[in-house]
């Protein structure tokens, strides 16, 4: 029989390596050196679970972890051969970073997709962050990227970690659902020219406005930093360079807000490309007169 | 002359009831109690002065204020009689919740508009929010109402806060441009209703894809929880009620860019039926055949 959660591994010393490699995962070079990210909450690691993420293994604190589907959800991993450790209440109120804990946290493995191996099928869209200051923002854009059916976030150098616990936690499982790829930007622009992918961009000094624009597909939408906007290599390197219209004093908006009112007008875009040519294929289908 | 940053009057002492005061405003209770908040950074100073904003008094902290521009700002305060406080640099940082703090905070007279002297042009739109779980949420939808022309915002009961620290930061002086307006949620259906507003909804259960229905105008587009969307109250007194499509395995976006995709849809349909209207008036303009 497994072992019950009462009779886990117990971690309650904060120089335990156990502790001190989780505490790690919280810094940018901790992920980087073991390749493992955090994260946290039941929502969470189900949706962990669900997308078959390669969980390493999964910490519990037994009083906060009150609710029975968290409880299942760590029996359904312990059966499965996942390693299920308890940190003591003092240990996992130092650890979390949950507004609410709710007792449970797991490391999973990165998995990163090499550029050379990426394919785009002929209406494939993609999301591309070159610089996103706010780890809330890119995560949140990872979400708005699964909702419109982006295939994946190619994160440009290294101005972004979507591995970040905000960011992880703002995609509300997205990042388990997308490719997630990372590259310089120069082999991006190189990948996006040989795969014939169209690079769209936005600037407040857009020609066009970006509801009037037709987008080619494949394509990727390409979002720069929130301060300073694309640099000069990639604005020069857009096939279109569209324009959000603002009314107000304002000169911008929220970047993630920015980024998902593009990929929904990206996302109509292709499901309007998509019905016309199913529909003209209906129409070849059609028997001719005679 | 003027008193100089250096002779201003200084405040070093927790206990001051002037520094409890600045406190009390980062609490929801000490800003209803006074119909007053707070705005921190030279950014959002610069912004509320701009927008004629009715500042109570500014408190600065000379050696964090190093940037010229905001130091001007301070003189052009004063000149106008603004009331301007020193605090310590102990009392400063325990008061700021900027992550770069830029030595400047100001008090600003709260400004709410009564729902019955409300009037909207035939072409208004409005954003309406029932209960929105966080403030930067709360605060990015200010923002792109900003953005999309939105006249103002009406809070409905008592779920949300425009004025509260992160609203406001989020916000990037929106809350100076839009009319802000509270109110039930009973009125505000009794007011869309006797100034024939069309009501705009959004629901995973709507009838209509968002891109695929015809608002008429004007319009308040109302958004519900995080959690819990719209009550059963408001959804049935949507007049159209839309659905965002989703393609990913998740089943909802983030609330401020639900609010933002929407917003961006009915400014566009706003201005084509404007560009309409104004295309008809200039045919009808023209001279007739003779």
């Amino acid at each position: 029989m497994h072992e019950s959660k009462h009779s886990l591994r117990l971690v309650h010393d904060a120089k335990d390596p156990r502790f001190q490699n989780l505490r790690s995962l919280q810094t940018r070079h901790g992920r980087a050196r073991s390749g493992l990210f955090l994260i946290e909450g039941i929502r969470h690691v189900a949706r962990a679970i669900e997308a078959r993420a390669p969980i390493q293994s999964v910490f519990i604190e037994p009083s906060s972890l009150n609710n029975t589907f968290g409880q299942k959800l760590v029996e359904r991993l312990q059966h499965s051969g996942v390693r299920c450790v308890r940190l003591t209440q003092r240990l996992y109120r130092e650890l979390t970073l949950a507004a609410e804990p709710q007792g449970i946290v797991a490391v999973v493995h990165q998995q990163w997709t090499p550029l050379d191996s990426v394919r785009t099928d002929s209406g494939g869209l993609w999301l591309a962050v070159e610089s996103v200051d706010s780890p809330g923002n890119l995560g949140t854009m990872m979400r708005t990227a699964e909702a419109t059916g982006a295939a994946g976030l190619l994160v440009l150098g290294d101005g972004a970690d979507p591995y970040e616990p905000s960011a992880a936690r703002a995609s509300m499982g997205a990042l388990f659902a997308l490719k997630l790829v990372r590259c310089s930007a120069w082999e991006f622009v190189e990948w996006a020219r040989a795969s014939s992918i169209a690079i769209v961009g936005s600037s407040p000094a857009g020609l066009l406005d970006f509801k009037s624009f037709h987008c080619r597909w494949p394509a990727v939408l390409v979002i720069g930093s929130e301060k300073r906007g694309l640099s000069e290599h990639l604005t020069q390197s857009c096939d279109f360079m569209v324009r959000i219209p603002m009314a107000g004093r304002g000169d911008s908006i929220n970047a993630a807000v920015a980024a998902g009112v593009l990929l929904y007008e990206l996302f109509d875009q292709r499901r309007a490309t998509t019905r016309k040519r199913s529909d003209s294929s209906r129409a070849s289908e059609r028997p001719g007169p005679c």
